[in-house]
């Protein structure tokens, strides 16, 4: 099966569109998928690369772009979510557990229905647990793990990662040193990942 | 025949990829499209979204990312071209005399193969002198209207439009008050012109 590493951040607007799509279109391919959540906050301030918090003209674009997306790949749009979340980075490390466990997609795709469909903050503890309940994980356990040591500087080191890649945005998927940045791209990735000969693993 | 205006700039980098495409597909799809270029450096400035000359990061990865792109679409890539050209606007106000005469497409594709394959800057009076020859064109007379105060005030009001339809960037596609940004939404933002009902023309 060919590898595909998905970077990414848990506050990402567009990553919505990936998150729900990523798993089905990754198995169609016979492609395999690590999530690597990072701090992409570090990468926008170390590279003046802020992509929409002070720009509301195309921040007004990327709500109404992700609704007619939304729309074109069948998933539910609650419309326009609070922005930015998970200031804390709470839940960017329940993902690097989860990835690290095995049940990524199953928490991310909770966690970002939490947001964008009850325009709650998977930042905040509560919103975090019922999501981790919502799957049938131990939330007291996974946020314990979260808060570790290991979990910090795991955060800390795929941020790293990214950068050494030349990553400067979410969601962006790699295969090998090849990068392909944002959502209209996961099909191009697949393809390339499928493509790819020195990346098979067993 | 349904409508869809085009709104662009003469040294935007992923609109080659547009320029390429866009006539072949919108005949596909019958719906008529109207050039407009427009001084989207001036709405760059005024929204505090320089998109690339300040991020090198994020310009290495659109380089290879056009590079790709075009070999999917089967477009020629001669390398990294010059960037960025046409400061002069000369190129731009062509563009307008050219939408206006009903030859864009001839004209734009004609100087961006001058930038992309020969890496020359099409706001050079010489290539675009030679853009126009090689389409059949008087140079002389086509650049003399392009200086002229009519095509001077006509960019500066299309500036205007794209400022009040909210576009922030080039290429972006126009359907009524719809807006679709980047080439990457093209065949979006042609289906959507296909669907829309009140944008009829005879």
């Amino acid at each position: 099966m060919k590898r595909m590493e998905f970077f990414f951040n848990y506050g990402s607007t567009y990553s919505y569109l990936t998150i729900m799509r990523i798993e089905k279109l990754a198995a169609q391919a016979e492609v395999s998928v690590h999530w690597r959540p990072f701090n992409v906050r570090t990468l926008f301030v170390e590279q003046n690369n802020i992509p929409f918090r002070d720009k509301p003209v195309k921040a007004a674009y990327m709500w109404r772009d992700i609704e007619r997306r939304a729309a074109k790949f069948g998933i539910e749009w609650g419309g326009i979510p609070p922005y930015p979340v998970d200031k804390s980075g709470l839940s960017n490390r329940i993902g690097i557990v989860a990835s690290d466990e095995g049940w990524a997609g199953e928490y991310t795709r909770a966690a970002y229905r939490a947001w964008f469909l009850e325009h709650k903050d998977f930042g905040e503890p509560e919103v975090a647990l019922a999501a981790l309940q919502s799957i049938g994980k131990d939330p007291k356990l996974v946020i314990a793990r979260a808060d570790s040591d290991e979990i910090h500087q795991k955060f800390a080191a795929q941020t790293g990662e990214a950068r050494s890649l030349g990553i400067f945005g979410v969601p962006t998927f790699v295969i090998g040193k090849e990068i392909f940045w944002g959502d209209d791209r996961l099909e191009d990735a697949l393809e390339w990942a499928q493509k790819s000969a020195e990346q098979t693993e067993v």
